[in-house]
């Protein structure tokens, strides 16, 4: 797992897709985790689904190869469950937005963009990057999955 | 786990409402579980997750008390797997729409609704009932967690 922190407004989720998309067309097997603070709201009123929920229960909607889960009094499982059950296969892990988790880090940040509010992450850092610094990105993942390799 | 089968268009999912409501007031943990053979669209296009997924990676988005996993390749995970990771304090676990996974059946029938294609699934069933009678549904439920408890 490796994980892109940065102030807001840095450009973050383009670098972010890029880097998944190169590491793809290579042949990778990636997967991506994208953490949001804001309440995510995948149900629709009156589906089967929330119909279950409303009603008192704690919902997994299963789809071939989709799947949601909502409650309204438990909270998520944990990254490393989530990502043993969903992500065993993965070349690599992708992470956007966990910043407490103490994740190896890439850092995306641009000088221009300063918010007094910003403090860096208390993890590993990879590397600083620029937004637009793909060739950058990919080098510090390649030295991150090479370094786990040989561990 | 215990499955509600009926054929489409019998009152179903009213019925599983109702029984998920009558136990949650008892003060039971329940949770729900829906399959949909059908294609959910859980993502909006343009949103940070639905990136990353057209980037290439299977994706993960993540909330507080909700989570969606989507991918274009990859099958859902097994459900034991996925009620032992989100339901594990669950005291039942109601299922629609799961009928070759071999669960405990409460069978949904009315004489009215009659589908020739229609096959009662090879599970063991816990009871036919009409899906008006939330009675006996709820006492077919409370037969089936006595039997788990003295077993």
């Amino acid at each position: 797992m490796i994980s892109f922190v940065a102030p807001s407004g840095t450009g973050k989720t383009t670098l972010v897709e890029q880097v998944i998309a190169t590491l793809h067309q290579r042949g990778l097997r990636v997967a991506g985790i994208k953490h949001d603070a804001h309440r995510i709201e995948l149900d629709t009123e009156g589906k089967d689904s929330w119909r279950m929920r409303k009603a008192g229960a704690d919902t997994l909607l299963i789809g071939d190869n989709q799947l949601a889960w909502m409650s309204d009094s438990t909270e998520a499982p944990s990254l490393p469950s989530l990502v043993e059950l969903f992500f065993a296969d993965a070349d690599v892990v992708i992470v956007e937005g966990y910043r407490s988790a103490g994740l190896p880090t890439i850092l995306v940040e641009r000088p221009e963009v300063s918010d007094p509010t910003w403090q860096r992450p208390q993890s590993k850092i990879l590397a600083s990057v620029h937004p637009s610094d793909l060739p950058g990105a990919i080098a510090a993942v390649d030295r991150h999955l090479a370094a786990l390799d040989k561990s």
